[in-house]
């Protein structure tokens, strides 16, 4: 099984990709838990230019979704919403609609800030952007705040109940992603 | 005086680009209306890139604001929400903060998509983003539903409250921004 992870903050040392590594470190070694590398190279949605072939990196998001069991999403809290960034990337994988590489996908969302509330608000503008997309959204929410200090130096966050809710959280998204694969009669 | 207009629709033949036209419509000859040409080369916001000298076209927004006496937005709704394209503008106009080009600007947001419900979520969260930017955000809201039939051949709303209703944002921003500008003693 295949999770892959959108880090919505591009920065190499970002919060929210410690996140992902923390989340990955609470997966069975049967699930691959994967950070897709091309976020940045995502062009500016262009409907004039939304025909096929879409653009090349817009065609390796919406493969990597589509090869993926499900889809984990970290997201910092910019100007009290989720970055423009994440949001240009979801707006391309929305299309075509609505049959496109996030329908019926399981799709967990997290996210960390150094402020104190831990991106709740982008969170949850995340969730519903992705539910209007049409992806299987679980409804839980982390929200590590104070983020600069939330990680030990083994990569999982210092706080034990944090790190367990997080555990939880990728753990359900496997579980809705076993229900969703097909099994061989 | 001078007013900058933001599309958060790259399309050439965006109702939202008609909707900026349709507003210029309604301006005295004294004040200037222009849309912003250079959206879609403003790149992916990364923190590690967000040093001096900001990317080019960053600058290059950050000096139209600046320069404006006051902004007019016009968006469509992706996905329930703000375009991805215009969140990440407003993201690196956002920066640094708080002394940024938008700080104390008077904006307004107007919006126009082919659905019904003319743009609404997509404007609310693009003045609640404004807000927490630290614009001075007009509370007016013009959703313009069933855009494609809404420009008569004139270039103007059919519905005449509707471009009366675009007319009192346009002279409302221009009074805000008038109220703005220092008094020569």
């Amino acid at each position: 099984m295949r999770i892959l992870a959108l880090s919505g903050s591009l920065r190499r040392a970002s919060h929210n990709r410690a996140l992902i590594r923390a989340a990955a470190a609470e997966l069975p070694p049967t699930v691959t838990l994967e950070e897709w590398d091309g976020l940045a190279d995502v062009p500016p949605y262009d409907e004039d230019a939304d025909v096929e072939p879409a653009p090349y990196a817009v065609e390796r998001l919406r493969d990597a979704l589509a090869d993926a069991d499900a889809v984990l999403i970290s997201t910092p809290e910019y100007n009290a919403s989720m970055p423009g960034v994440l949001k240009n990337a979801l707006d391309w994988a929305s299309r075509p609609f609505p049959a496109n590489a996030l329908r019926e996908k399981p799709v967990a969302v997290v996210g960390a800030s150094t402020g104190l509330f831990g991106a709740v608000w982008a969170q949850a503008e995340t969730r519903k952007v992705l539910k209007a997309i049409g992806a299987d959204v679980l409804e839980h929410e982390l929200p590590v705040g104070l983020a600069q200090d939330a990680f030990g130096p083994d990569g999982r966050l210092v706080d034990p109940d944090a790190q367990a809710r997080l555990g939880a959280i990728v753990q359900d998204l496997v579980r809705k992603a076993s229900e969703d694969v097909p099994v061989a009669a």
